[in-house]
């Protein structure tokens, strides 16, 4: 089947996404992992309006990439400006890259408003920027930015931008839908257009704002485009990009599109999350294909029609993306979906043990105290192993103490950090330390992790990456039952412990015990 | 321009969500919050599967609702059963709707797999659902679970699956894209089909699994359907379902069908801030229209160029959905909508009004430190109070210690109850006292009310009806700003207050302080 090229832009169009900031060590990092993936092409940055990039290209020249080429971005020349003598292109040849994007102006509105030159003028400097590139041993991609929306307003105009691109010499001229605004049904209706009077390879470009950018960048290749451009996970300006987790498992697994081999394909999962951790941003639990809740089947008739048949509730096989489908055991999903879990733990385990049933008469009586297992499989884990008898706990918390205060002085109050004193027990011996933190949750943690790291220093690689609160039963008011769910990572893996108590403090230390054990047995 | 119905299910397939989980009176919230912004109908449970579903629909049977009609869901009779004996038909004629939903099998993988019955069987099951809910007095929408896979699979059948629903009565038919595995063109081509052999109106019900739940049901509503199906936010089982908030002003707003007024249109932000608050859950930062950087323009040439003219980078006028654009560097105001709300306490302040500018800036301040008065209105009357200096306190926190800790005895552990200790002013008055609590937070709540009640016995009519907790920086772990939403009410009103801080108690204390003061305010 037809091969498609995967474009990355992660490293370049990801970081215009709010909140999102790149070191040059994490900008390496994830270029890496995309090798690994096998994309084609890695966007890794503006060397002109980012010092940081620039700095990036230095050292990533020393590196070595298998599948992926490295491209520096940067836009047309200036108006009224020789290309030699314009410093955004010299940039982007001191990048040193083989591959160079620029992106020029295909809707008129731009091209007066934003640039304030002539529509002949930003054909010129389309021109002249891509021989320049080409005449220093450039290959060009060419970005016709607002292309869609430029087709729309003046459809004769946008074709000549592309069309002037061609006769430069562009290697591949990408369609962007700059602002997301497009469906696929226009998409597809463009695309179509442009390829009967253009012989380059075109290219997509989409982003989210309509909802609809993974189905605009399917639309486009089956309109024509062999090029695709997107992030891992979608990040980007505004609301975003096509998503590269999304729209390659699309093409290749539902569409028989030719992108990367099924090995490559079936890390997909893992490197969204490598990725994710990376730019510290959680990968969301409903994302297609790799997000934690993908293949989870939370109603009752859904799971169990999954366990006769997959195909009823299932539109792929999770494996082929490195995923798995999940259970979420809560008190309505029953004995047939705490079986898959138990029997990983212990394979004699049958639907009719007296083990099955007993841990899920536990769970039962758990959940109705307020704690939730769905989104806490690690604590479901080691409840079961209590059940099963095979747990012995690393540690046990002897006592704690921690002390809040707030004062007011002159009308002004004054939030103190709170101090916890903890004393642990590892085997026969005994650790007790204190520490102060932004409230009594976060000085319970840091005590009880200073005082653990002395009999387990390998605790240093882990980190709690989310903390989230929930009030279940928020009618009793501040005593209420409180769930507390962690995330944590050692880097490698992710798991997610859960405490439930009417105490808030109680209910952290249940989950943050439990995240510990978790990472001491599978260390 | 055409109709479309929109038909939300937010409170049935919504709750599939791993991690959701509603009590009755946030469905309550959730109803009235979805019938003010103007949706047509409220799938607000399966009656039968679930007892506090049941419970619901007595409670809301009491309420008023102004544009939304409310819908139970159930399945179609069970094999080899006659309707009148049928629980679940028993349980959804129960849940005293005028309006139905039934779901039946329309892929043959489906009726053999999972109803072990033959394709005629399912039919009939099918046929004599409608007719006793119809006899019954009832309207009847059926879902046709996986239409668009059993279409793909087997036409014919899938074609009288939906036949049999008409021929039975089903006012409306929707095509289910149950598995969510489905593209825009496939669903065109399908919906376009059916329309040829049906004549009752069609309706369509997507899910995300291919990222494309929003452009299939746009291009379903482009192919004729007429009733959408969806949630707030998107959620739903596994990747989530259809997502409104996308949908709707996809429609309306850059497709010109008609929805809602404009005025309700522009209260689609709130509404899904709302629903998140109440569903506690984060709304995604990029979601399409409504989330918090759908409109920020991050890339300096972006930001520039909405200056100069919004369309170079936005696809819609935010205002339309009652989102504003954000410049995340240099934030720009949004003060006409503060100034409808200090209008009420100051007639005479105009959008110029230093007062007004005053007011917006401390609120931007408040919200970037993790404050969100969306849901919280009297707290945020207070700071508008502050502001204009109308607001005398009624009463002062001197200082506050709290003693929380845990003990483990011979392997049990024992949380004691929490000690706290609280030091206040009332004019020149002192008053120190101290109760213990579930926790820290009720231990502070119940001494602070305590040593206040001596000044104002009133309090004691007043009790929190609710506490709910949200970590807005996750990914800070236990170090996170909480924000802590407080309703409470004196038996005739309610209102509802928040504080935000690092430290849980503190945050705990300023939504617990609003709401006295408030209480004291308005007596």
């Amino acid at each position: 089947m037809k091969k498609i090229e995967i474009f990355d832009s992660t490293l370049r169009d990801g970081t215009q996404c709010e909140g999102i900031s790149f070191s040059v060590s994490d900008k390496l990092s994830i270029a890496e992992a995309l090798d690994r993936f096998g994309v084609d092409y890695i966007e890794a940055g503006n060397p002109y309006s980012n010092p940081k990039d620039a700095e990036f290209f230095e050292k990533a020249a020393k590196r070595r990439f298998t599948t992926a080429k490295l491209a520096a971005f940067g836009s047309t020349v200036r108006k009224d400006t020789e290309p030699a003598d314009d410093e955004g292109l010299r940039a982007l040849l001191a990048a040193g890259t083989k591959y160079t994007v620029v992106f020029g102006k295909a809707w008129d509105l731009h091209v007066d408003c934003i640039l304030g030159t002539t529509l002949a003028e930003n054909l010129a400097m389309i021109s002249k920027t891509i021989e320049f590139l080409r005449r220093n041993g450039r290959t060009v991609f060419f970005d016709a930015e607002h292309f869609f929306d430029g087709y729309k307003a003046h459809p004769e105009y946008a074709l000549d931008v592309v069309k002037t691109a061609e006769k430069a010499g562009a290697s591949t001229i990408v369609l962007c839908d700059t602002n997301g605004g497009c469906f696929p049904d226009e998409i597809s209706k463009t695309v179509k257009a442009v390829s009967k009077v253009i012989k380059t390879p075109l290219g997509i470009h989409c982003h989210n704002d309509t909802g609809c950018a993974a189905a605009n960048t399917v639309a486009a290749v089956k309109a024509g485009a062999c090029h695709v451009q997107g992030t891992f996970p979608g990040i980007g300006e505004r609301c975003g990009n096509a998503d590269l987790c999304t729209v390659i498992p699309d093409l290749q697994l539902k569409l028989g599109y030719n992108i990367v081999s099924p090995e490559r394909l079936a890390s997909l999962t893992k490197t969204a999350l490598y990725i994710s951790e990376v730019a510290n941003i959680r990968l969301p639990a409903n994302l297609p294909y790799v997000g934690r809740a993908a293949f989870a089947h939370k109603g009752g008739m859904h799971a169990d029609g999954v366990a006769k048949e997959p195909r009823t509730y299932e539109h792929i096989d999770p494996a082929l993306v490195g995923a798995s489908r999940r259970l979420p055991v809560s008190e309505v999903s029953g004995r047939s979906s705490v079986l898959t879990r138990v029997q990983a733990l212990d394979g004699s385990l049958t639907k009719d043990s007296s083990e099955t049933r007993l841990i899920t008469e536990k769970l039962k009586e758990l959940e109705h105290a307020g704690f939730q297992f769905e989104a806490a499989e690690a604590s479901f884990e080691l409840l079961a192993m209590k059940e099963l008898g095979k747990f012995t706990p690393h540690f046990e918390i002897d006592h704690y103490r921690i002390i809040s205060s707030m004062d007011s002085i002159d009308g002004t109050t004054y939030t103190e950090k709170a101090n916890a004193i903890v004393k642990v027990k590892v085997g026969d011996k005994y650790e007790i330390t204190a520490d102060e933190g932004e409230g009594p949750v976060n000085a319970i943690d840091k005590a009880l992790r200073k005082a653990l790291e002395v009999f387990y220093p390998e605790l240093r690689k882990m980190h709690l990456s989310d903390f989230k609160v929930r009030v279940v039963t928020s009618n009793d008011s501040t005593a209420a039952i409180t769930r507390v769910l962690i995330e944590s990572t050692d880097g490698e893996s992710t798991w997610t412990t859960m405490g439930a108590s009417r105490d808030i403090i109680n209910a952290s230390v249940l989950a943050l015990t439990d995240s510990l054990e978790y990472m001491l047995r599978n260390r």
